[in-house]
């Protein structure tokens, strides 16, 4: 890929700032640099514009610094300090790294979109971009979790994809965004499986607009007509490799697959699980109890994918990628939905309590996670056949404590994970 | 089968009396006096004899007590104080679990055996047993590990049932014996699958000692001529839902698979995989490089059973059951080999000063196993193909350094364990 010259690079365009988006933005940002053969050395990253203030305590602080007194824009900030003091602070950012508070400027010719915003903005921030973005631009989504509603279960890959009417992959992995910030070693998962091409159509030139339709498969199994246009061949290809090139660093090592359905449904599942995790560690059960849980937790996994997205999903994803297993372990050992259940157990408080005295207005996935998930296994009459999701959610109800889990799980159908 | 009254009971025996031993025949002895209608009440726990003193801050403690003054039997002071003060202390053991000096004597007429001793020491004691037990007794070996060697792979349960001409299945999980002790929630795995016995021939009666013939697909592959003995229609049969009554508790749940191979390689195989966690999080490296660690390490484990027991192996048991993940994760997060491996790092000591201030003259199990699974490996050719496992090895030889983790298991061929 690297031999063959063309004449375009790939702009890059990261749209989100926070803990996250600004970890994600670093990667991207020191990889354009390193293979800038294939992407511009400039990457964006659209910031939701707010006052900020740099702290006494930041090593940016200097009294004489205009910058230092009272609060400016955090896109001048991020720019003229590099670092994103308020959501990742001691991390140095690229200075190829560009903080663009205006998201139509920021996307402007970007053929490769990386999204990484809180779930609920997704779609309000796919309408500012609809008309704006190119249409042959590709994208990755960094949205952990998976949209589950009584209608089904969708991923934010697809929901991107639909609304700009581009092809979107999926990046999840066991990625503690503060430890790969700093460059701590990890591994992450890359899915992107693009539907195949009408490889009798025109390939449009950067100049053209023509439209390529293509039947696409959807993660329900469904045929969608979905419109993709092709990449004007005055590009590199955007394939593994090339998601590869972009987001694998020495500290932070990707695979490629093809599982978009497995990747996003492990980042999502798993908060459900760290949930029971930590109420077992908070009873102070020990290892023994926590390693149980996960076990129950990964074979429901599985069966949810089995179950849901059968037409499309690998079940080796669970087991084998780092958006699977690896996730599972890291979140319960140290997530925050893990941290918050231990709490509520040894605090005894409900959880809304443990997350408002230490989430500092956030709130945790996981609970939202199991409410969705069993009101969707409710629907379909499957609660007995998902015994620790169903306990989790029963747990938050008030309707069971941590203490009945052992029981509630001890009559999961043998070999429940058994299409692996 | 509880309702089919049999002429005969189960006389249970437990070959061994440390830590895991003691905790495995508290609960042997429990479920022998809840289900005696299959069990004799009274279960034989066979100790090697030593001289011990009770200490001060036992709560036996009574200076006007003679067994408290001096050193006395071992077995005299679990018999007396329903404790055994040396290898599980502050943990009641049940009345009708009986000290036994004698060996002979404690299996005498046992038609079940558990073995539950250092794997250094089974050799010797099955020599002692032989002619001295019910030719038609079965057998669960509680022994961690696998003997890996140059000339191969055997299991434990395997040696056993040769050695003494019965057969033998397994247990092993994610059973941290302190905690199983306390009677904290865990799972495990009981794995036992005899060979088919001749229905031809004719069942022995107790008196008998008829001897029936059968081949035996052993794990390695080939075909052994074992002899088995039928168990006398006397006795009620012994099957999985037996050996769940016998071990499943409250606090313990059991599964009952058919898979010797893989529950038993699973529990070898994660001390090995539990240095190299070790090792990552003494480098401050944190919860995403443990997580990476222990999904290649899942992925070699499958892939070393799959190579070296395709014919008798199930992949999924290392994917679905205590034995498998669970207990690597239990391992992983506080286990002994991880702990001494991350002291390592953090006091810049070898494994080796370590265990001798740590473990108190008891050897590590990781270390040894990761010797002769690499012993092994070179003999096949296939280091390469084991990146994990070659790395650990290597790290214990001084020939590389623990940061070179990541980009030795880079290269890792993808999708190693393609067979799940």
């Amino acid at each position: 890929m690297a031999s063959q010259p063309y004449e375009r690079k790939h702009k890059v365009t990261v749209i989100g700032s926070g803990n996250w988006g600004s970890a994600i933005a670093k990667i991207v940002a020191e990889n354009a640099a390193a293979h800038n053969n294939i992407f511009q050395e400039e990457v964006q990253m659209w910031v939701y514009e707010e006052k900020v203030e740099v702290p006494k305590d930041s090593k940016h602080f200097d009294p004489a610094d205009t910058l230092c007194q009272g609060p400016h824009n955090l896109t001048e900030i991020i720019n003229h300090y590099h670092e994103n003091i308020k959501y990742l602070p001691g991390i140095g950012l690229p200075k190829n790294l560009h903080a663009n508070p205006s998201l139509e400027d920021a996307v402007r010719d970007a053929t490769i979109l990386i999204f990484n915003v809180p779930h609920q903005f997704i779609i309000r921030i796919c309408d500012q971009l609809k008309g704006k973005i190119l249409p042959f631009a590709r994208g990755i989504s960094c949205i952990k979790g998976v949209d589950v509603n009584e209608q089904g279960v969708s991923l934010f890959s697809e929901t991107i994809g639909k609304k700009l009417g581009i092809y979107c992959g999926a990046l999840s992995g066991a990625n503690i965004a503060t430890e790969v910030a700093k460059e701590l070693w990890s591994e992450t998962s890359i899915a992107y499986h693009p539907p195949p091409l009408d490889s009798k159509a025109p390939s449009p030139s950067a100049s053209t607009t023509e439209i390529v339709h293509f039947e696409h498969k959807d993660t329900s199994g469904q045929l969608a007509d979905v419109k993709l246009q092709a990449l004007p061949t005055q590009y590199p290809p955007v394939d593994h490799e090339t998601w590869k090139a972009l987001f694998h660093r020495p500290y932070f090592h990707v695979r490629v697959v093809d599982d978009v359905a497995g990747v996003s449904l492990g980042g999502a599942l798993k908060n459900v699980i760290a949930l029971a995790a930590g109420w077992v560690e908070g009873l102070g059960w020990g290892d023994n109890a926590k390693a149980a849980v996960m076990r129950v937790g990964l074979l429901e996994m599985v069966k949810f994918g089995d179950k849901f997205f059968s037409a499309t999903i690998n079940p080796r994803t669970f087991l084998q990628e780092s958006a699977g297993v690896a996730d599972l372990i890291t979140s319960c050992n140290g997530g925050r939905n893990y941290r918050c259940a231990k709490l509520s157990v040894e605090r005894g408080q409900s959880i809304e309590e443990v997350e408002r005295t230490e989430l500092n207005g956030q709130k945790l996935q996981g609970t939202s996670t199991a409410e969705e998930v069993n009101r969707y296994l409710k629907k379909q009459g499957l609660e007995d056949e998902f015994p620790l999701f169903t306990a989790v959610y029963r747990i938050l109800e008030g309707k069971m404590r941590p203490e009945e889990i052992p029981n509630q799980i001890e009559d999961i159908p043998e070999r429940a994970g058994s299409k692996l």
